[in-house]
């Protein structure tokens, strides 16, 4: 069918989430061996209640289409079969379809005149609807019901369990004779699955990846590998153990990550060619960044592109060896999508995945920071969307997992690295202790605790509101007098069994930064004692470096942190980066900057992590964030940072926001939001419309409310 | 495949089990509509991860099968591919393969010269084996590891998610032309897919199932129904969706309980004959029973045929309407089958169905009851099997279970029915208080709590030992101030708001016998007072008849609870009942038999409950119960009860024991257990072997330790 109505399939909350991303987590292989995570994977409710009260009018007939097996109830009475078309009569009707499927999501679509699935659908996956002897049903309310969820699948032929992502042919760019075989190269950092072009003969063909040509041609040590077994009538991918009829094209079964391809063949195989379907969530670029630093565009591209690559079904890491989804690289992903793509949906999606099922038997991914990260990014989420709703769906996930953090705190309400917990911080070129109460972990969990209390108030229950901040305000008077060494001028790394280390590591000291738990004497101290400080241990992941540039933006060096962007990410794209890496160290030389975790090509050198300049140009140079919850009301401080002009388009949920500035003029075309911008000018501004307000110190603000250019004129100080 | 091993199908415990159930559950159907549970269905752990440590004398090809994708772990190295043979070397190995299925459990099948998987494999849903930036592997001692679990499927063909029941034809054995179709009886109570025979023409065929020929032939209001499209090239099962190729003969795709079937076609659709194909689990009858009464006996035969019924992939509560597993129903099967069939694999099977998986979000089967029920079918289970490491595996889960009913308790210390809780009790001819603290659901508590603390012991967890023991004490103490009337001499039904009611019921009063919780005093009291007092509400379940029953003969009433058999079991007989019912109201006539939940053939003919004389038979006329675990020792009280003579065997797991007495001789073969034998005599008896002691009041035991036969001779008193 190619039926298009206001219909839409529907399933329970995070249940095709959770089911989709088992599918992408269990794509990923190492050398041909298949790589699920070290986690608890969970599952879909396999029965789920999907209900409707109707009101109508005059009579009509449904159309039902549903994965899984599933009965009809009209006002309680159940219906023979499991049509695909059933008639309601006029009037007040119960409509519940209950649907069991366990291989995928249980999932509906119900099309008619004026019913449609879609979320104002309720779903349950435990109905309680017992009757007695005397045939009375009991009272159900004590069922827990949710609103449907739904995505893009309008069609009832586009069943939700059979979603891929879009494809597109690529071919090489360049090909080479060597090691006896043939090297491809398909120009830059790519994704999807090899094609092999008119095979002849039999035998085996040896496919080696690479993010470099040194990795491809490394038959020993490259990180992804494939194997064929060309045979007279069928091909057999030896690593998943599929047979496929042959014929003159053969794609291969699995995706992979890489620039580079080494083929080899024995027997009398022989081919004529390869080429590749490039796999791909379709995305709108809707956030643009131009400006007058060449090197800085190409940066903004590449970091675009970086993202493009790991934003597939959920946000991943990166997409050669990893493809899983981890809480920590997820949260930076939704912060430069917000600058990007503006893509919700997948947000919501990777935020469903991350959280899981209960019972909460481990932190998120296992790590004790990527669960706080999780509690963090569901605020920020609501601040740029406004998106109330999924904040009060999800509200109960989040009570859990928090009552997993609180039942492992010490005595004295701390976290502490329990057994089985993973104390990661960062990867560092150097020793972090992990041991005690880590002024990090305590940092992010007063952030959380304090996003419990915001997030409980959105989800209507005060109760829980009042206890959060309480305990939020509690840690938080316990976070200076434990951690803050007035000697050192900083946040020392860590306690352990109550003894204040000697230690300053920058991350804690950042992130009290931007949560504002410092007084600004103390943030000032921590720019100079830790920050500007090059005698504190080098943050060398882009991961870090993040919130690294971040905190230092908060303080308005926007300036040095252009030098450290040009530096740092110019530096990778002149190693030859197509796409931003997991870790880089401007000290490394040659394949030094390949190697991780111990094996020479371990290092992913498309990570998603990498791509912070997106979301670093967008917030801090041309300065746009939302101040009200989904841009109800901005803020826009544009900054050149040394940059002779930008010009720039931020997404918002009214309408894209557009920036401008040169060193005298800014404009700003703000969709039909409402928000102020913030001049800093040595004399008082002028606006093409409105009335610019003076806040002293060189400062000034004008309120924005029309969707037209505004035009600013300012001098530079 | 053919190839048998030393070697079974491993998988996570409770997982294969509670996907079964899934299957088995969602089989009901109601007039055509599917019909599954109206409670949370769980489902398994997606990803498993199987080890063992291996060593080998000498290099080892094993043979692997998986259900689902996996990969190999040799030594911390993961293998290419999913090979079905891979090599190990000589040496110690760690061996780990993981499975990740999303629509069946993972399982595993690995056979070699000496490594075969079987339960001293360990299973693990969690791995949690991150390894830091230099390679290192993270501690996993924060792992959570099972035995795997397995049951007969020895067979690397014998895939458990292909696993079905056996099949065998019957044939109806007569048919009358009547209302526009045919009537077949199939003679008894059955259960199987019907079969059509040289369908010609085309058309549409009704089928209805009735365990009455009333139900059969009333179209519109059987339980049960069946219709089909007969096409030129295809026959269309109209209720499953479910489209197969026409040949000569048509099996329905869903099987039906029934004794009579009536069909009818539509258009120039014909057919030979029909015939059935009875479905069942093999099963043999260990236990056996005959005595001088024909009536008694014939209830014995119907009562095993319907535990025959009723015992499917799990014991089932009626094979018509419900064919759902239901724990109070559950328990009454595993007592029953410890007497018939011994079946410990289907008893742990339909434990693990019951309590499903974190969290628990409401009571088992929504009943308060059952809750209490399957905390009471562990140690019941142990007593009867002395399977210890079953408590083991399943002590996590009864942990969690205890911990939502305990987060239900009232400032009392006592459960109340709240909002989703059903509480159920039994059902009655007459007002039921469900209000309140009911002493029945107290009583019930309290020997959980109980059961608690010796699994717990068993479990060796020493601190949960000690505080449900002290829980169980507490709650205990309570009971009889709450509800001990001593005007009434009985407990009375409930208490509520404090305040005490004034009605009396069964239910506590025979709880309370057969858990010890009265003086010898109030036992005598409760006999005269309710168990024999026709002014207190009357029980016309099978269901708690099972109890009253048990507790007089627990008070020594064997003659008055064989008059009450004759007549219970004795009048369903005499109503032409081929299995036992749900329910029976002796002062019920004709067709008000059928009826139930206000349906008129709502009632189950076949309900496994209905079988309770196979276990007051064993456990009180034979008279044989475990004192120790697992039958290490025995005690055998035959009592005739007004018998003749009777004969039986009751199966044990060193042996089967049987007993023979008449008025005057008491033979006993004991298999390899040992205990004694207690014996009512007017005289001292004499034994062919060993002594008799003298207890004292007419009591004698002599304590038998041979599998050979003794032969005592006593004189009746």
């Amino acid at each position: 069918m190619a039926k298009k109505s206001k219909s839409t399939w529907i399933w329970y909350p995070g249940d095709y989430e959770i089911w989709l991303g088992n599918q992408m987590n269990g794509r990923r292989t190492e050398r041909g061996a298949f790589f699920p995570p070290f986690w608890k994977m969970d599952s879909h409710y396999v029965t789920v209640e999907f209900s409707k009260q109707l009101e109508l009018a005059e009579p009509e007939d449904i159309y039902i289409a549903a994965e899984g097996k599933f009965n009809i109830k009209l006002d309680g009475k159940l219906q023979f079969g499991m049509p695909d078309s059933f008639h309601l009569p006029a009037g007040t009707h119960h409509l519940n379809i209950k649907v069991w499927n366990q291989a995928t999501p249980p999932a509906l679509f119900v099309d008619g005149e004026t019913v449609h699935t879609d979320g104002t659908w309720k779903v349950t996956y435990e109905d309680k609807e017992w009757i007695d002897e005397s045939g009375k049903a009991s009272d159900t309310s004590a069922t827990t019901y949710m609103d449907a969820a739904h995505w893009n699948f309008d069609d009832p032929g586009a069943r939700p369990s059979e979603f891929c992502l879009s494809l597109r042919p690529e071919t090489p760019v360049t090909k080479k004779e060597t090691n006896g075989g043939i090297l491809y190269d398909f120009g830059r950092e790519t994704f999807g699955y090899l094609v092999v072009h008119n095979p002849g003969g039999g035998g085996l063909m040896h496919i080696y990846y690479g993010e470099s040509p040194e990795e491809a041609l490394d038959t020993e040590h490259c990180e992804t590998l494939d194997k064929l077994k060309f045979a007279a009538e069928h091909v057999t991918d030896l690593a998943l153990g599929e047979l496929t009829r042959r014929g003159p094209v053969y794609t291969l079964e699995g995706s992979k990550a890489f620039r580079y391809v080494f083929v080899t063949t024995d027997g009398n195989l022989t081919y004529d060619s390869v080429s590749m379907l490039y796999e791909y969530l379709p995305e709108q670029y809707r956030g643009a960044f131009r400006c007058s630093d060449k090197e800085l565009n190409r940066i903004w591209d590449i970091g675009a592109y970086t993202m493009h690559l790991t934003t597939r079904e959920f946000f991943i890491d990166g997409i050669k060896r990893d493809r899983w989804v981890w809480s920590g690289d997820a949260i930076q992903s939704y912060l430069m999508n917000y600058y990007l793509f503006f893509d919700s949906e997948t947000v919501k999606r990777t935020i469903w995945l991350l959280r899981g099922k209960d019972p909460v038997t481990s932190h998120t991914n296992t790590i004790m920071d990527y669960t706080f990260f999780w509690f963090l990014s569901i605020y920020d989420y609501y601040m740029y969307t406004g998106d109330r709703h999924f904040v009060t769906q999800v509200y109960p996930r989040m009570q859990t997992m928090m009552d997993y953090v609180l039942g492992r705190t010490n005595p004295d309400g701390m976290v502490e690295g329990m057994t089985g917990d993973w104390v990661f911080v960062d990867w560092a070129d150097g020793y972090l202790d992990k041991h005690g109460e880590l002024a990090f972990e305590q940092v992010l969990f007063c952030k959380s605790l304090e996003t419990m209390a915001l997030c409980a108030g959105l989800a209507g229950n005060g109760a829980d509101e009042l206890k959060y901040a309480e305990l939020a305000a509690a840690l938080r008077a316990k976070l200076m007098p434990a951690f803050w060494d007035e000697a050192k001028k900083a946040l020392v790394h860590n306690r352990v069994g109550g003894q204040r280390s000697e230690t300053v590591t920058r991350y804690a000291n950042m992130f009290a930064v931007f949560f504002g738990y410092l007084t600004d004497t103390q943030k000032d101290d921590i720019k100079h004692s830790v920050l500007l400080n090059d005698d504190i241990l080098k943050i060398t992941t882009p991961y870090m470096r993040f919130y690294e540039l971040e905190a230092l933006c908060e303080m308005g060096e926007q300036v040095q942190v252009m030098k450290e962007m040009k530096a740092y990410w110019g530096g990778m794209l002149r190693e030859g980066a197509t796409s931003f890496w997991e870790k880089y160290n401007p000290e490394e030389k040659g394949v030094e900057h390949l190697a991780m975790y111990g094996r020479p090509y371990g290092k992913s050198l498309c990570h998603a992590w990498g791509a912070s300049p997106i979301y670093l140009l967008g917030k801090y140079y041309l300065g746009v964030r939302p101040v009200k919850p989904g841009y109800e009301e901005f803020s826009i401080t544009p900054t050149l940072g040394g940059l002779e002009w930008m010009d720039g388009t931020v997404p918002a949920p009214q309408g894209d926001i557009r920036v401008y500035m040169d060193a005298g003029r800014i404009k700003v075309t703000a969709g039909t939001g409402r928000g102020y911008v913030y001049i800093s000018s040595a004399s008082l501004p002028e606006a093409s419309r409105g009335t610019v307000e003076t806040l002293g110190e060189g400062r000034y603000r004008l309120w924005i409310d029309t969707k037209d250019e505004v035009m600013i004129t300012y001098t530079p100080n």
